[in-house]
C-alpha cells in the first residue's frame, strides 16, 4: 500500500515555489514509472509538467486526475510556527506550504492510482496530468499538458481536479463548474486645463465616474440554474493629481468581473466596449479599453461523473457533497474544453496562509475517496 | 512729478518673492512718508504689510488703493532672456518678475497718490493698503491690513485693487466682482475584500463614482446678471490598488468649485454634505468630506464707483472697459467685506511667466488713469 501521508510529506519537503520544480515532479515520475505508468515531461517555458498514463492510449474509459505541485511563496517565514518545508506533524496535523493546496491532493490521487492499477488492473486507462504552475500565470501549466495530449493523441474521458473544495468539513462540497473571470482596464484621456475654466479643458474624471457608476449599477444577471449571479467589482480608479486648480488630462480605472454561464468573455468584452464608447461620445473624451480574460465560466451539468464522485464522497465521509460553482478559478477551466471535469478535494481553509496545514486523517480519507471513484468508474 | 516707470523699476529690483519683503515696502514707506502719508507697518507672521494714509482718519471720502509687492518665484532662471530682477528696458518694454503682477500697478497708484495730494490736496483721505503676501497663502496679507484697520478705526469708503485686469488691450476690462472658489476632498471608506466575493466586501469605488458622477452632472446655475454659470470640476480620484482580485477599502476624490453670487461657500458645503450623505447611505459606506473655501464670490454692482473708474479708463484710453466678474480670485475678495471695491490694472498677459514684462507706456497710462480716478472721486 502506498502511504499518501508519507508521499505528502515527501512532496512538501520539495521547495517547489512556482516555477521551481523543486524535486516534486521528479519524485512523482519515479513513483509512477515504478508502478507501470508511461511518464512524459510536458515542460514548457520555465514550467515543469508531468503526464503519466497507465493503460492504453486513447481508451474510451480513461479517467484523469489533474493537480499541481507548485506552491505559493512562504511569505513572512518568521511568522510560521513550523518549518514551511518541514512537513512536521503535531497532534495529527501536518504543517507546510502546499499541505492543503495541493500536495496532499496530488499524493492522495497518485497513491490511489498506483495501488489501484496494481491490485485491480482496470479495463481502461488512468491518467495523471500534474503541473508545476497553477499558482502563477498558469499559461505553461495545465494548458501545456493539454496541448501535449492533443498533439500526442492522448485523451481523458473524464477528469477530476484534486484542488481543495471543502470550506469547513470534509466532504461537504464538490465543484461542477466555476465562474469565469476577467479584468478590464480603462484609460480615459481628455485635455488638461485650469479648474476655473472647465469649458476650456476636457475633464476625463466625470467620464470615468459616469462609466464606473454605470458599470457598477448594471445587473449582469440574477444567477442561473447552477450559478450565483455574476458580479462586477470596480477595483481601481487613479489619477494622481494633487493640484486642485488643475483639471488632469488622464485617469485610469479597472473592473474585475466574475461571470456565470449566461455570459462569455467575448459577450462581456463587447458590452464593456459599447459602454466605454457611449461614455466617450457623451463626454467628448477618449476611452481606451484593455481586457484580459483569465478564464471562461464552465459547467459540467450534474450527471454520471458528478453523481459518481458525490456517491464516493458520501460513502467514505457520510456527507453528501453540495454541487457548487462558487469560488475563484482553477485549472478545471482549461480541462473543461477537453472532457467532463469536476473538482473534489479536502478542506482548504489554510491554503496560502502562514502555517498551512492538513489533518493527516483527511489525506487518508481523500485517498479512500479517490480509490472508490476509480473502482466505481471502472466497475 | 513722481515717475511711475522709475518706481516700477526700483520695485522690480527688490527681490520680494513671497514672503520676502525684499526692500519693496521699505522703499514705498519712504516715498509715502516723505509725501506726508502716515505710514504703519501691519506685519503679521512672516508677512510684511504697509498701511499708508494721507488726510484725516475715518473721513467719509477715503479712497483706497490695494495691491501687493510680493511676486511669484522666478522659476527656471536660465529660461529668462533678461535678468528677472533687473528691470531692464528693451524697445519700450520693461522686463522682470512683478513687471505686470503687480509692481507696475503699485508704482502707478503710489505715484498718482503722491502727486495728487501735493498738487491738489483733496477734501478727504487717500489710503494705500499694500501687502507682501497676495501670491502665497494670503492669510497674513490684505486680511492683516484690514484687521489692523478695523482695530485702529481706519476706514476706506471705496477701494480700487490695482491687479492687471486687461486680457489683451489696455483698458478693455475691469472687474466688479469675482467668483468664489472652494475645494472639497472626499474620502470614501468601505471594507476590503476579494473581487470574487463583492457581497462580502464594501466597495468604496462605486460610491465614489456615483458621487462624482452626480456632482459633475449637477447644473449649479445658468449664470446670474453679472456672472457666468458656476462650475464644478472633478480634479482627482485616487485609489492606488494594483491588485485586480482585491476590492480596496478606501479611495479619495476632490472637486473644485468656482461659484457666482447665487451661492455661498456655506450653501455649497451643505449641498456637498447632503450629496455625500445620500451616497453613503445608498452604498453603505462612510464618506468623509473636508472643505476649504478659498474665497466667497463678491459683486460690487454697477454704480457710482464702477462708473467713475470706467469713465476714467475710457477718457485716458479711448476704450470703454467691460465690467467683468471672470478670472480667479484676488484680494478684492477680502476688501469687499470692508467697502465697495472694483479692480482695474494693465494687461496681465505675461504674469507669472518667464520674461514677465510690461510696456513702459502702459505704466504711464495707468498712472494717468489712477490720477483721473482720484480727481473725479474728490471733485
Amino acid at each position: 500500500m502506498t502511504d499518501p501521508v508519507k508521499l505528502t510529506a515527501d512532496l512538501i519537503r520539495c521547495p517547489s515555489v512556482t516555477p521551481e520544480e523543486g524535486g516534486a515532479l521528479v519524485l512523482l515520475e519515479k513513483l509512477l514509472s515504478d508502478a507501470g505508468f508511461d511518464c512524459t515531461r510536458a515542460d514548457r517555458g520555465d514550467v515543469s509538467n508531468l503526464y503519466a498514463r497507465w493503460g492504453p492510449k486513447d481508451h474510451p474509459r480513461s479517467f484523469g486526475f489533474n493537480g499541481h505541485t507548485d506552491v505559493v511563496p512562504v511569505g513572512d517565514e518568521a511568522a510560521w510556527t513550523m518549518p514551511p518545508f518541514g512537513a512536521e506533524i503535531r497532534e495529527g496535523v501536518m504543517y507546510g506550504r502546499g499541505a492543503t493546496d495541493m500536495k496532499s491532493g496530488v499524493a492522495a490521487f497518485a497513491a490511489a492510482a498506483v495501488d489501484f492499477v496494481r491490485d485491480t488492473p482496470p479495463n481502461g486507462a488512468i491518467i495523471l496530468a500534474i503541473t508545476g504552475d497553477e499558482e502563477a500565470d498558469a499559461v505553461d501549466g495545465t494548458t501545456a499538458l493539454l496541448d501535449y495530449m492533443s498533439k500526442a493523441g492522448e485523451r481523458m474521458s473524464a477528469c477530476l481536479v484534486g484542488e481543495p473544495t471543502c470550506p469547513n468539513t470534509m466532504g461537504e462540497m464538490m465543484k461542477i463548474g466555476r465562474r469565469g473571470s476577467m479584468t478590464a482596464w480603462f484609460t480615459v484621456t481628455g485635455e488638461q486645463g485650469h479648474s476655473a475654466y472647465p469649458h476650456r479643458a476636457k475633464n476625463p474624471l466625470p467620464a470615468m465616474a459616469r462609466l464606473m457608476h454605470q458599470l457598477a449599477s448594471h445587473e449582469l444577471d440574477q444567477g442561473s440554474d447552477h450559478f450565483d449571479a455574476s458580479t462586477l467589482a470596480v477595483v481601481n480608479i487613479d489619477t494622481g493629481n494633487a493640484a486642485t486648480n488643475v483639471i488632469p488630462a488622464q485617469c485610469t480605472g479597472a473592473v474585475n468581473i466574475r461571470f456565470n454561464d449566461l455570459h462569455s468573455g467575448a459577450s462581456l468584452s463587447e458590452w464593456l466596449q459599447v459602454e466605454a464608447r457611449a461614455v466617450a461620445d457623451a463626454c467628448n473624451v477618449e476611452v481606451d479599453v484593455r481586457i484580459k480574460i483569465s478564464g471562461e465560466s464552465f459547467l459540467t451539468p450534474p450527471g454520471p461523473l458528478s453523481d459518481l464522485v458525490a456517491k464516493a464522497v458520501e460513502t467514505e465521509t457520510g456527507v453528501r457533497p453540495e454541487m457548487s460553482t462558487t469560488g475563484g478559478t482553477s485549472d478545471a477551466r482549461f480541462v473543461k474544453d477537453h472532457c467532463p471535469v469536476v473538482e473534489f478535494g479536502l478542506v482548504g481553509r489554510t491554503m496560502h496562509q502562514v502555517d498551512e496545514c492538513v489533518e493527516v486523517a483527511q489525506i487518508e480519507q481523500l485517498k479512500a475517496i479517490y480509490t472508490r471513484i476509480l473502482q466505481d468508474y471502472f466497475a
